[in-house]
């Protein structure tokens, strides 16, 4: 089996027998030598001086955190909507009595900045900005230096679900001025789920003083307090803490900007396949994270997933919402090689066969070869 | 190194090596086969037919969620105060703004169920009692048994934050009508932390109906849909289920009985140990759980941890608050045998007599081998 879905992603060899070693206790010096070795490989990744709070739970639970650890009931606040997870920060929002503005954009495409100053302007009184690095129901990356640029000018805070992006594309935090970025364990961190990541800036941590929703388990300031003596103010997730040393290493041995090309380069053969395949690319600009494409109705995004699933053990992802049965997704993230992505594109290629659609056995391999080769 | 701390605690060879393989994605047949018999083996720990949520987070984090999805703003509630843990119900029900009649109950004592029936009669407007099965802080467990009977006469909801005590201590959560029994992985579940779990009685759910607190990732009833085709609503911590798949079959195999039993004894072995050495134990009635001592303070229970740690690699807990610098708390907890529990009273002796405590060495254990070989 293996697996090229957005998330969770393969875990390296020295991640998986880490988790096989006896646990030790979170109160121990033991501890917090791992994690101030943990916290030092976090601010590398998210390429900032702030401390990264590190959060017993998935992606999403970052996310609500960060909306109530910054804001108040009947604060406005405008959401960049693309895809399920920008409807997601919607949701979270307004669970909580925010009001937003919803900036809608259609799934695949990606918001402008002009369009987000425009708004700004109109709202002055909008106190942040919700926006994905990349938007993983559709595949795009959205352009967070120039909104960060037009954001930063104004006295909203960004806030950025770079849940599956972190790692796998650029976001220099400080050199953007990107407010709150948000990451997860289980996508270019190659941990598995179960950890999530959040880091403040000075404005951000400003917004925070003025929060009136009420939060314990989140509450970011005890974490913050706690960061200081090396430790969380709840049990940590202790052994995916662990895991996350582990691919810490392997992520500076390797060095961030090679990772990321090496992202973009096996994104680009997997979007050279599908063009040579005649299968349309989902969503522009495409991320490094995860290519979508658009399966003809006559073959079914569903059978196609199923038989590369049970016949090839690749397991991809399936569209969601109205682009459910109409896409499949590849991911290209996180421990991820050459090989590994030309596996999928030729279990693809052998399954469109299979299904009736008229290809060239071969042909989209050629097409990855010939970038992947290049380099 | 040794861990006898009540949480995390040591791990099953299995359950270690689960962690070491592949992970698998959460929305595929496989993970929904192991989601079954976790819940099958979760339902067995709870002695309960209520389906059991898991969740990504930990302990507090479910305690913080059952707050949020039962209760509402103004809303009553009463908690038992007799520790830490009685202090953090009180912190998170008042941090979302829910009033709380606090049963004071002095440190290392338990509630009576009469106390807390008077108190129930008196405020018929309660919503909620909270208690703990074990009291961790100090080491006592309460009479949930006669508290239901006093709670389920009234229309107010029983919540027991069971995290340190569930499958150490019985709790049969259907026979003895207990609304809410909260979980977590790494006490007697010999799981790593990270995974929390919540069961919910009926009278709790028609409770939950009138709730008007916002929740978003903590949502019961997206939780609970969710459990229908074997799923949760947000990434799981996929890993750790795994592992739980694994502990709980170790658990099914030596039977629940049987290990109430073997934590009964070992604690009894502990409080005879500590007798004979002339270390009163703290708290009554004390729980299968932890062993609390008072050591007296011309030896220091700070001292005596730490020469225990780095002499002989038994790491014990402290006491919290008040009793800081008082007391040495011992777990016998999760995967522990005869000889674990007489290694650590072994390094208690050994450890007492070098910080100029007058102890016959091996007292102790004579002492706890009297309790052991009976069996």
């Amino acid at each position: 089996m293996r697996i090229f879905t957005p998330g969770p992603t393969p875990l390296p060899e020295n991640v998986k027998i880490s988790q096989a070693r006896e646990i030790i206790h979170h109160r121990t010096s033991e501890f917090s030598k791992v994690f101030a070795e943990v916290q030092d490989g976090l601010k590398y990744i998210f390429q900032s001086q702030n401390e990264v709070l590190i959060l017993a739970a998935s992606g999403t639970g970052a996310m609500e955190a960060t909306v109530v650890n910054l804001l108040s009931p009947h604060d406005k606040v405008l959401v960049i909507e693309g895809g399920k997870f920008g409807e997601r920060w919607t949701e979270i929002n307004r669970t909580f009595g925010i009001e937003v503005v919803v900036l809608k954009v259609e799934w695949g495409k990606v918001a402008r900045a002009e369009e987000i100053g425009d708004i700004l302007k109109q709202n002055p009184e909008i106190k942040a900005v919700f926006a994905q690095l990349v938007e993983t129901s559709t595949g795009v990356v959205y352009d967070i230096k120039s909104i960060a640029e037009v954001v930063k000018e104004t006295s909203a805070v960004l806030i950025v679900d770079a849940i599956s992006g972190l790692g796998a594309e650029s976001l220099p935090q400080d050199q953007w001025a990107v407010d709150v970025v948000i990451g997860g364990s289980q996508k270019a961190l190659m941990v598995p789920p179960g950890l999530a990541f959040v880091s403040l800036s000075e404005k951000a941590r400003e917004l925070m003083e003025s929060s009136t929703l009420p939060c314990y388990y989140w509450d970011f300031k005890k974490a913050i307090k706690s960061l200081s003596t090396g430790q969380t103010p709840y049990t940590p997730a202790v052994s995916l803490i662990c895991a996350l040393k582990e691919s810490l290493r392997i992520i500076r041995e390797e060095g961030q900007e090679k990772i990321i090309r090496r992202h973009n380069l096996l994104a680009q053969a997997t979007r050279a396949a599908a063009n040579n395949l005649g299968l349309r690319v989902f969503g522009f600009p495409s991320s490094n994270v995860v290519t979508a494409m658009v399966i003809p109705e006559e073959i079914g995004a569903n059978r196609l997933k199923k038989l590369m699933w049970e016949k090839y053990g690749v397991l991809t992802a399936g569209g969601q919402a109205h682009l459910s049965g109409k896409i499949i997704r590849i991911a290209h993230l996180g421990w991820m090689d050459n090989l590994d992505i030309l596996g999928a594109i030729s279990a693809l290629e052998m399954s469109l066969g299979q299904l009736g659609y008229s290809v060239e056995l071969g042909s989209g391999i050629k097409a990855a070869e010939e970038i992947l080769s290049k380099e």
